[in-house]
């Protein structure tokens, strides 16, 4: 199945907002119902594919059927950039300048390879394309010329498991939900589970460095990997013969956060475990979110590490986006605080010993006991907060997330400084914005903050929310926090990526781009500058 | 106090061989008398530094003292090359072709950056050097023109430390033993103990991806790194906002493992723990390698991890090897099998946790509680290998070690392989050796290979050797292992890395280099050929 091609997964998942909440974005934001909705995919007007017959004939022999490069509007249109806020306005808007010339879909590493080169002969760029799910520009390329979006849906095999070394040989177009299909079937798991999970890819959760939710107990995406197959237009890289090894800089690292721009990631070799006997996730209550972040920080620091941790911060307690299927409903937290889940999967054993010792942790720390009931709230609304962001925008609403993450010393500080930028500039643009936000990943060093803003849209939503961004990216900056925790780099935070790491950190990425994609087929403009 | 130049440590604490082993290496392997061993330094004749009086001034210059650059044939000729047996056979003999034209000690990364501009306008290259005890070629560079060793032991500071995030910011030149007294004091332990701990320096411990005989419990030193401060030629890189990021390639694992080649580490923060209460080692003993490796994979992959697990093979046990200083004591291991020691660090209760449930699993796997002493005597003798190595050669033996790693599935066939090529290449050349081998690192998916081979010396122990490392090397890598778990690349590796990581993948290093060190100043042909 297709996801929404103007917002979020399955179209018949999308529900509208309860009146209540629409009475409450009224009164409390001035939200009124703004931009008209979606059109009909149909009546949007693309423009014809401006390949030539010599290049669109070169890319079918790459392909060796011509059914594997469609460039019919509609097929071209679901290719158009991503996920993000200002992503859906423009597409619901029927606006597709970033439309690409053409969708491939490659059967095999060869055909990659083959794709890139004649990408690279005919002046032609390539964006890779797994679940559609970037939210940060990554499929949206600087391109100075015409761009293919190389669909991977058909490389959607699992090639090898190997139970003995508990690692699994993945092909990077396998969605999420079909991968762990696959392998549960032979008793494990991947412990992947981002909130774009029902969508996203294997390919993209390594090319995007994609970190799960529960991360406190699988590890991020990018800790999961050992191995790695990669086409670029200069050849194919293969990476990974151990674990962990000295031989030279950890290449694997070089590629996972990449993104597209430094190669085609053709197939990825993971960590896996066996499929959890038992899952318990449970709320607690903090008084405040330092109170909650403290207990986090302990349970990071010195044990146990639940599966899964996340703390949110008052507002978002409130409003009862911890629990997004709750929201509007009678049966929100009436009590003040801040909400936690924490969560534990494994043996039955396992997970009794954790749950039992974390327990003593978090009251210790003044946690309150709210038992089951909110921890599975949590897990059975998990992936649906982009259908609620749909039903806002649907309401006239605008909404968006961001995140950072930083040291835990620097976390209050980082946490003010964001919602701070968000709230000024919002308020100062005449919508005032609600600014939720949680800690979602730890780690013994650190955590992420994971913010999300609400507010009205104002008059031209893409350009009203244009300086937000820009002032919470120079925010997060300013305070020490890294421009992105798991969501990526894309083009939206190319500029203040370049901060980040540096004159000579960038200049590394353009040397690596240069020597292996010198006629710049691969991703233009994202991660790094076209040169 | 400087390292013994003509082989390892203090030394003071020097010893021969007991009786009972010189007699069972003339027995068992011919050896008899060979080299004549060490010379005075002072009887080297070592070559007059050829700088020039204008790149000395220039050099002195960046300094600001005079002092801090040394010419004299003594500090240029502890400075040379590292600390693999042919690196001790060669300086024994009085062989300094690899001798630095002279030894800076830079006080700061202000001062690194200068000397490294000076050496890119004067036609100078430069070796970092921290403890000097590289065993893979990584301080003897393939200069084709005169180079400074850059000695950093003057930057030599705890910088910061970070309670609450539990961070630590540490300069390169720290010695591990000074480090770990320097945070002790605060409460706090780094935990990375490898068998160089002695000696070894922190921005070595970086630069070559050094992993602890406490990984289990601690991790490797990648592991640790959460920033790093890098001096160029072209400038200087800092990276590292967050324990872990999405923001691009994580850009620290590319200046990981990059043994100076791309760049002079001048600053590393690293995750740090509190002093553990409590440090358990003990010794099992299992019916053979295999059945050993299968309890280590079941601890490795289903908890609980011990923080240090090792196991040695039939042979290293029956010699002793396991326990350096029990070498030809009459209490060495009488039994057949396999010894295996197992470490637990940590709080009283959580020690005394894993302890009871590894102990559940050791014993299902067949093992054989041996208690305490073998554990003890594990720990007592964990940094005296090297000694011994001195003594082997007095006494007219050869030895070596070398080390891989791989996934658990291809563990038996790799241990195999080297074992076999070290023995028929050495029996074919007439020296028949022992072959020991320990697993000294394990993770999920795999686990490390640690080899030591003992012989008699062949009339050119160098000579003698070389053939036969190439077959180990070959032989590592067609049986799949990575060509260093962590000793390494330096030059001594540096052809069957680029085999390991393919054409692209040293077209990918090469041109990092090119953008960073344009004019080849950085430990030339270390890591990547000179191109």
């Amino acid at each position: 199945m297709d996801m929404l091609w103007s917002g979020w997964g399955d179209p018949a998942k999308a529900a509208p907002l309860p009146d209540t909440v629409v009475g409450l974005l009224r009164d409390l934001l001035g939200v009124t119902p703004g931009e008209s909705g979606p059109a009909h995919i149909g009546s949007i007007p693309a423009p014809d594919s401006p390949l030539t017959d010599k290049t669109r004939q070169a890319l079918v022999d790459c392909l060796g059927d011509a059914t594997h490069l469609r460039t019919d509007a509609e097929t071209r249109i679901r290719h158009t950039r991503g996920k993000s806020t200002p992503d859906l306005l423009r597409i619901r808007a029927g606006e597709v300048d970033d439309i690409p010339a053409a969708v491939a879909l490659p059967g095999s590493h060869d055909e990659v390879l083959a794709l890139l080169r004649v990408c690279a002969e005919h002046g032609v760029s390539a964006v890779p394309f797994g679940g559609g799910t970037s939210v940060v520009g990554g499929l949206a390329p600087e391109a100075q010329r015409c761009f293919i979006a190389l669909d991977l849906r058909r490389l959607d095999s699992l090639l090898a498991l190997d139970e003995v070394s508990r690692t699994a040989v993945l092909q990077p177009g396998l969605r999420a939900p079909e991968c762990e299909a696959l392998l549960n079937e032979q008793g494990f798991t991947l412990g992947h589970f981002p909130q774009s999970y029902e969508w996203a890819s294997i390919g993209g959760f390594a090319a995007a460095r994609s970190s799960g939710q529960a991360s406190a107990g699988y590890g991020r995406f990018d800790d999961m990997v050992l191995g790695l197959t990669v086409a670029t237009p200069e050849g194919t890289l293969e990476l990974g013969r151990a674990p962990r090894s000295a031989a030279g800089p950890d290449l694997r690292q070089l590629i996972l956060g990449s993104e597209g721009a430094l190669g085609v990631i053709t197939s990825v070799t993971v960590r896996i475990r066996p499929v959890p006997q038992t899952k318990i996730y449970e709320g607690w209550r903090f008084s405040s979110f330092e109170a909650g972040a403290l207990a986090l920080r302990k349970l990071a620091q010195d044990g146990p590490l639940p599966t899964v941790l996340r703390l949110s911060d008052e507002t978002e307690t409130f409003i009862g986006l911890a629990q997004p299927d709750a929201i509007g409903g009678s049966d929100a937290p009436q009590a003040a605080g801040c909400m936690a889940i924490a969560g534990y999967e494994g043996t039955a054993e396992d997970t009794a010993d954790r749950r039992a010792r974390a327990r003593e942790v978090l009251l210790a720390c003044g946690g309150e006991f709210l038992g089951a009931e909110p921890g599975d709230r949590w897990a059975h609304g998990r992936y649906n907060a982009p259908y609620l962001r749909d039903a806002l925008l649907d309401a006239g609403a605008f909404a968006e997330t961001l995140e950072t993450a930083t040291f835990w010393s620097g976390l209050p500080a980082l946490y003010d400084a964001v919602r701070q930028a968000l709230t000024t500039t919002l308020t100062d643009a005449g919508t005032p914005p609600l600014v939720m936000c949680h800690i979602s990943h730890v780690y013994e060093n650190g955590a992420s903050l994971y913010f999300t803003v609400v507010s009205a849209q104002g008059d031209d939503p893409v350009a009203h929310w244009a300086p937000v961004k820009r002032a919470a990216n120079d925010a997060i900056l300013l305070a020490g926090g890294t421009i992105s925790h798991h969501h990526g780099v894309g083009t939206d935070h190319r500029d203040w990526y370049a901060r980040e790491i540096g004159p000579v950190g960038v200049n590394i990425l353009q040397a690596v781009k240069n020597e292996i994609d010198p006629s710049g087929v691969l991703n233009p403009g994202v991660l790094i500058p076209v040169r």
